[in-house]
């Protein structure tokens, strides 16, 4: 991609060096973060731009990833240090995630700073990241856009009234079902989604894992199932590429419309089930339109 | 519905007193047991047929609510002593259910008996009861037909050869998540289905509560997410709810088809969910097609 095209999709998160270990297997240094995995997925779809820091130890082969996906990776911003590092155990056959570590390293001091020819882009990825710098990106980007907000316990508690803000300024806040509840106080996830409603988004989208994930919008719910998964080798990076598949669909429809909507949570339930089935961005970066396109109509086949 | 007349549903299994505590009430000797939810599900499809047996203290209002509804209660017995009494506690907001007390009474030594009439009815549903007798009314029925078959966790542990045999004469096991891991010993439900179509049946249907439940065959999976409840007042019947309102339908449809199974999927989810919304049958009894049609339409809408 040219240096001065505007991408369809900007994402902004954490890029990281993931170790990650399995009953089966255990993996060192592999290539994770939020932004990864979102931008690899929306990439699939539609033209992808990544924003986001690593360390000078950081290979080139990591960056070939992004580049053959067609990813913008002017964004990508390398300063001197280390990337960051996260570890973690899966137990009890995968449903239980242990973190050994988490190193922010470089990204400690992460300062998102929009390229000139992104600030145009009209669907924005906001990543979980610390929500003073959420509404640092927003600062920078052009309306009107749609945007997709991501968030975790860490801001929720410590960061309440920023997250709130942030929130407000959002078309679409992301959680799971954990963290629906955490930010709601709600234990039933429709009064949750309707909570979350009230906070000022367009749309809630509450995402069950296993259990597929639903949309609530004022006074309508798409509801999707997961993809029938025999073997899960590692669930890292799920939910953010499922918020890559459907903002790279929506990116690629053009128009928010529910139809599209239902268009892009069946591509980001079938893109998420790539990504549990290998490491890292194994499957999602040897993935061809073919079969996705084949697995999503698979999927639709299975509903009624 | 004459006596004459051969229904075009049979369901076989208990018929009780429900005593039941939620955190927001409690209500004793409510009409509950599986055939009662089954049967007053079918009958919302389909004629329906009843064969059960409750004791001399059973209220001729209980018997009206099944009339009401159209079930023929000729093969509901009669019998001196007292029904069977099942009491239990929803705690933890409706996440666990803890069994008081279970009282068979003429539960103890039921032996179904099917009337002439019903001999020849195409579907049948064999709610969880000792799979000897499962047995006994697959020998009185005259074959063809389409056999759905429930069991528990009890005859899993305690007669788990003559189970397997009567599973091996069905057409279609239905179980929830645990009793699914339970029969087969496979902790992934995909796996776990596969498994219970090796041991004869060419159907699978794993419930998951809240979660939906999905149909296997051989070479396909549907998939159907529950319809989304704000509100659960007590979710008791709404597996044997699911089973009656899917043979009720697929009996009114008269044949076992792909795009049938999906149509019954959605009328068994909107079904078990009015269920959850009341004590005992009480929103069953006073559902008419025309809100249960409309709802269904509602659910596809949802879905992609």
């Amino acid at each position: 991609m040219s240096k001065r095209t505007t991408p369809d999709v900007v994402v902004v998160g954490s890029v990281a060096f993931d170790s990650v270990e399995t009953p089966k297997a255990r993996h060192e240094k592999l290539l994770g973060g939020s932004a990864s995995y979102t931008s690899m997925a929306a990439a699939l779809f539609a033209k992808t731009g990544i924003v986001g820091v690593v360390g000078a130890d950081f290979p080139a082969e990591y960056f070939e990833i992004f580049e053959r996906a067609g990813i913008d990776t002017q964004g990508l911003q390398r300063q001197p240090g280390k990337t960051f590092h996260w570890s973690g155990v899966y137990e009890d056959n995968m449903n239980n995630r242990r973190t050994n570590c988490t190193d922010l390293n470089v990204f400690a001091d992460f300062n998102p700073m929009i390229p000139e020819a992104y600030r145009a882009s009209p669907f924005l990825c906001l990543e979980n990241i610390a929500p003073a710098l959420q509404a640092h990106v927003l600062d920078q980007m052009a309306p009107p856009r749609f945007t997709v907000l991501d968030t975790m316990d860490l801001w929720i508690n410590t960061t309440r009234e920023d997250l709130m803000k942030v929130i407000a300024r959002v078309d679409l806040l992301t959680v799971n079902e954990h963290e629906a509840r955490h930010l709601t106080g709600k234990g039933s996830l429709l009064k949750a989604a309707r909570k979350i409603l009230d906070m000022g988004p367009r749309y809630a989208l509450i995402k069950k894992g296993e259990h597929g994930a639903f949309l609530m919008s004022k006074d309508d719910i798409l509801i999707v199932p997961a993809w029938p998964l025999v073997e899960v080798v590692d669930p890292t990076g799920a939910g953010d590429t499922f918020a890559g598949g459907l903002l790279g669909t929506l990116a690629a429809l053009g128009e928010v419309t529910r139809e599209n909507l239902h268009r892009a949570l069946v591509n980001a339930t079938v893109t998420a089930a790539y990504t549990c089935e290998a490491f890292s961005v194994d499957r999602l970066r040897h993935l061809t339109r073919q079969e996705l396109e084949a697995r999503a109509a698979a999927f639709r086949r299975m509903l009624p």
